[in-house]
């Protein structure tokens, strides 16, 4: 080949911008990292790493940490390391729950900063209400920021269906929403223009649990989510299974008694109906009204009852055809079913035991998750961080660098 | 930066190997292609694509096609274009079925050449029986072959569980076979060291529906195998869904009905107990025996009858967790599903609604395959033909060129 071809330099500069995005999904992942281990894990040369880290920093994306040793310890200098930078951009998680609403700021390395929460009144659920609530808790987490740093999106995650190409909360079953665009809402209520993104919670979780929680390094896993409702997120070979339209993992709806219980979806002997938080909750003797608080309520509980155990076996004998179908590594057990696992860890596995082919099921292990009661929260965070991957430029651009000063009541 | 670093040629060569591979990956899904449609498909120059196509020729692989129109044909000279060549790679496609073994070979582009069947009589169904049956098979179809044509790989159906990592058989149950190394069982009854890729008959139904078939284009879709037994293979975001070990897709053992029949997998009221090939037999009066020819028996059958109308509806209850959980665009009843769904469309469609949640059912569309009863057949012509596309030259390298004198008796 001769001279020199148009499009060659904006190819060049495409992929500057790629290698620019990955450097910081690394240091994203790791919170500090050797300049080392990115030549390694990158596979491009020092001078490369040098030049990106320093645009980096000129970003105001990194600092220079701590000097960490080498690959070869006794060969040399110690390698520089590269830090997420302590006023860097952050973004806004939130996890909308069916009582309440978790907002918190969030700094790249998954750093939790400021958190606040607020109840969802059962008689102010409407999309606009909510919209209000959790604007008011965007407002708090962000007074706390440093003054520059810039505010890069929000990240909502939702109980229901979220359509994939554009965030439309198709349904959220347990706050009666039916086609409502919530980012919209949101931002009206802010009086503020930022990108963002919503998910479905089980997805989310799936998502943080893989990245930072149980399933770091495992390509195959589940989410269960219990919160009111069942549902799952699922990673399949690194990556979220999102179904044609994003509705993929409703796994509550598992046809699992055709003589059961009238569920909410409109059918009969759901899996939600045997296993979710209404069956949980009269097993315990909990007020239906207290359901969205089960999560708690179960974390405290001590004894393994016979009707706790039933659950506990027919959550077993549900998992099993997730198993069947997935041939997962990892189940993890989120909000209500980390508790109940904890409990009754005997009967859930002699359910799936009972009805799992033995390929799958001695390739599985059953977990809970990672992160705590934070996996959701902090998947929100990671799809908020996303556009900052892609292009980091790009997205410090639409960022908002005076939030704090703007948001101010 | 300055100079040339080290290991620099060596990317320009993975570069080069990348594209070559790419660029017969075109040819081979489209069958005959433009060069200017691969500037367009793959992004890079005119000349970069001439050297390419260049190359592939003097491997034999590729040759000049008739010119076709460029993308505006009144601009000048016609784009010349890239055909498979004539006498070019083949591979040998092996559909093992539970009754009999189809073998075929297949040349780029999807090509169906020589074909020959054998029936596995119920008594001879070891692993080491079965082996002698397709090796004589892949004898038959090897002797057609041009005599310069090199024979890339094999590629091997299994009715059953198939290991990702090494293609072990660890269960097919209608064969009875635990634990099979088959690949290598039936190279020693070649006499022969040929590459060999072996892939579940639901995956690799799906795989070519997928490339092309029912599903071109579509990137969410599940093709569903009727054959005796029934399994999916699932195509999520453009990517087979493999599960851990290689297992996922055993839809056939979702729990359909806790009350249900007794299932060979030792459990209770599966899916497949109603809606498997025993069960359909039953319901149309077919020998128990006779149920490996249930497609052809059920493909001349003309009624529908109530008992077959109650399966159909099952099928659709069945569906319908597969569309909760995968939420795909297009599902592709293949085997016997495909003649009943053929005779009884609307109890398949009555039975998925009653159960798919709203969102999912209106985005997915049932259909019979693209493919006839050859999906299978040419999904394992797929899977042979991988290496080829991961990198041409040394897949050709490994290749056996005289095969035909070779396998002569």
């Amino acid at each position: 080949m001769t001279g020199r071809r148009p499009g060659q330099g904006t190819n060049q500069e495409a992929v500057r911008r790629h290698n620019l995005g990955t450097l910081l999904r690394h240091v994203h992942g790791a919170g500090s990292i050797s300049r080392s281990e990115l030549t390694t894990a990158m596979g491009l040369n020092r001078s490369t790493i040098a030049d990106l880290v320093g645009q980096l920093e000129a970003l105001g994306v990194t600092e220079q940490g701590r000097p960490v040793g080498g690959a070869r310890p006794k060969a040399g200098r110690p390698s520089p390391s590269v830090a997420v930078a302590a006023d860097g951009p952050y973004v806004v998680a939130v996890d909308l729950g069916v009582d309440r609403a978790v907002v918190a700021r969030v700094g790249l390395g998954g750093r939790l900063h400021e958190r606040a929460e607020a109840p969802i009144p059962l008689e102010e659920a409407e999309a606009w209400q909510v919209g209000g609530i959790v604007a008011g808790l965007v407002r708090q987490v962000v007074a706390a920021a440093p003054d520059t740093a810039p505010l890069v999106g929000l990240g909502i995650s939702v109980p229901g269906l979220v359509r994939r190409t554009d965030g439309l909360v198709r349904l959220a079953p347990n706050l009666d929403w039916h086609d409502v665009s919530f980012a919209g809402i949101v931002l009206a209520a802010l009086g503020l223009e930022v990108p963002v993104r919503l998910g479905n919670d089980a997805d989310l979780g799936a998502l943080a649990e893989h990245r930072r929680g149980a399933g770091m390094g495992i390509d195959d896993l589940i989410f269960l989510s219990g919160n009111c409702g069942v549902g799952a997120g699922v990673i399949a070979h690194g990556h979220r299974l999102e179904g044609a339209g994003g509705y993929a993992g409703e796994v509550g709806h598992i046809s699992f008694d055709p003589r059961g219980l009238d569920c909410h979806c409109g059918s009969k002997g759901c899996w939600e109906t045997e296993v979710g938080g209404y069956a949980i909750a009269r097993a315990i003797g909990l007020p239906q009204r207290e359901v969205p608080q089960l999560a708690t309520a179960l974390a405290q509980w001590e004894e393994r009852t016979p009707e706790l155990s039933a659950i506990a076996r027919s959550l077993g004998l549900g998992l099993s055809t997730i198993v069947n179908i997935f041939n997962p590594e990892l189940i993890v057990l989120g909000g209500y079913f980390s508790a109940l696992y904890s409990l009754c860890a005997d009967d859930v596995h002699a359910g799936l035991g009972e009805r799992s082919l033995t390929a799958s099921f001695d390739a599985v292990t059953l977990s809970v998750p990672g992160l705590g009661q934070d996996s959701v929260l902090l998947g929100a965070a990671e799809i908020a961080f996303e556009a900052l991957f892609a292009d980091p430029e790009a997205a410090l651009g639409a960022a908002v660098v005076d939030a704090h000063g703007q948001l101010a009541v």
